[in-house]
């Protein structure tokens, strides 16, 4: 049985680690799982209930469709001031206000990579809260941080080198599998 | 003396209580405070480093410049999925990438308005920490949570009636002005 | 099919709003459901790893058996500053160092009451935390937050009186049931 | 001017390395600050309203009398089960029962050791919240994280060897007094 994960990067930055750490999960998963990326959320305005008013924007539907369809969720984020980026953080804001709530239910595992020590773990409890208002299955652990990522992603080809934090992935998307058999209504 | 204080609503649509409970403070304050409300964040792009490269826009210089000229700041903001509006974070994004970084050291207090019955307190403590690596200094207690918002506004002026939320303000604003006058370098 | 949950309260002093919800719950829990009173965590000592070293004590022996023998576990805690009793940490802290971790895969539901408005809001998502780190399946929504618990029980009896708050522990309750036969390996 | 600091451990374990960071800081300190440790908290029992009526425990006493008599607290934690360890929150919740409540408007500043890369960050953002609502004042950054304790102390005397982890000591030393200068009443 196939496992269909949406990924979804938090950063916009063409050179972002968190996008790099997304494009390696396809080669660290399971052979049951395929990794698809989501549509950006570039394009959203900023989340504004007048704005809704007139209808949800194309790239809120795209984005909230793909969620939908999938069997699973992966966010690989950065930390922006100790929480969640400001556009990641918008998309959610979006999708939440739709009938048909996409992550209602929907298994969610969170990596994320900072330049710091910590690798993101701040934003990660934060984002668990608001996933779990969402009623998303959240994966609890094995947790994935990337401190020091600058360390652990070739300088040119931003491929993600380090060993031990490919383990680390891996290690999450075995168990992610496992947890998505497990909560499937 | 006169104490400065700039307020940011977190809230971009018009009859947003949040904003409504922004426009109450100047009737509540104590006399030496004296209240603007800060330029609007609607009109800055996602925050993304790319963008930054070419030039902050000046949505955010202007926002950043109302900070720094001020005493201090009260936040007024809803809670959205459990954590702070996509919007605020975004400005605050925006502004923490800033040489001189105006939250730096600067007094703040939190408030907050929401239709459930909580007021917004999970919001105000994930706020509190985008706030402390900003280094600003950030008000203890009393705490204001506006919880059931719906029955302490005027449904056609928007206008705050609810007399214990009014107290619970002003005795905040009355500390704040203590606050800003103890940790003032 | 009967599910057999035990619930623990974090409160020790007698009258205490937190025992007197915990006491309403079999009056409120679905006919599948039924509940147990954890021992009690009050001779467990200060957790210290060289008191450990000599052997994990009884009280803390008894207490994980009953974890463990259940299907599912409700937890009601009042809020002591802002986070978790010391109690209630201390009891978790010692049988997290057992070799067969008690709450691993466990599912939990949380309650708290309180003399203020937030109803244990800020305690609930420290303990969220260190459950999901035990390896809990810890309940999303619904919530319950029984906030200015003195108007809410009979002030001689303690028996729960607030119909509101009888619904939501219900409606919890209710949810509970169909989590925990989701969950379950 | 000499700063008085009274240092809380929050490990009774002997061989505790965050015990033994709180020994190293004496050497850490600038010229004008002055550490004592406090009076251990492992005499006090378990936080029971129903204890506390029939008078309060002579720990919590000479606990509370160390704290009022400083200028400024550093309290060096471990992390149990991603929050602040059941004794030393079973201590604040003691002493926040006091009339003369203790942390009110004492300066305070965090750092924490632990075997994993973290360092505590978990527990810090928890103690601050149940320090906020005491009114203390908490020192925003720089903050100490101690990960990998088992590489930065001494095998045999758990004398602090890392350099890296002596500087960042010094520094948040250093702001510290700073700190407690400009909050001073």
């Amino acid at each position: 049985m196939t496992i269909n994960v949406v990924t979804i990067s938090g950063s916009l930055r063409k050179s972002s680690y968190n996008t790099a750490l997304m494009h390696a999960l396809p080669g660290l998963a399971p052979d049951s799982m395929r990794l698809t990326e989501a549509p950006t959320f570039r394009e959203m305005p900023l989340y504004n209930a007048d704005v809704q008013a007139s209808g949800f924007p194309q790239s809120v539907i795209a984005f909230a469709d793909a969620i939908r369809s999938a069997d699973g969720i992966v966010i690989v984020s950065p930390e922006y001031n100790w929480t969640i980026p400001g556009g990641l953080k918008n998309a959610l804001d979006w999708v939440s206000r739709l009938e048909n709530q996409p992550f209602k239910e929907k298994p969610v595992a969170i990596q994320s990579a900072t330049g710091g020590p910590l690798g993101g773990a701040r934003m990660q409890y934060h984002l668990r809260m608001a996933l779990t208002f969402l009623n998303a299955f959240v994966l609890g652990t094995p947790e994935v941080f990337v401190g020091l990522a600058q360390t652990k992603f070739d300088g040119q080809s931003l491929e993600l080198k380090d060993e031990a934090t490919k383990k680390a992935v891996t290690d999450q998307l075995g168990a992610f599998a496992k947890f998505v058999a497990r909560v499937k209504a």
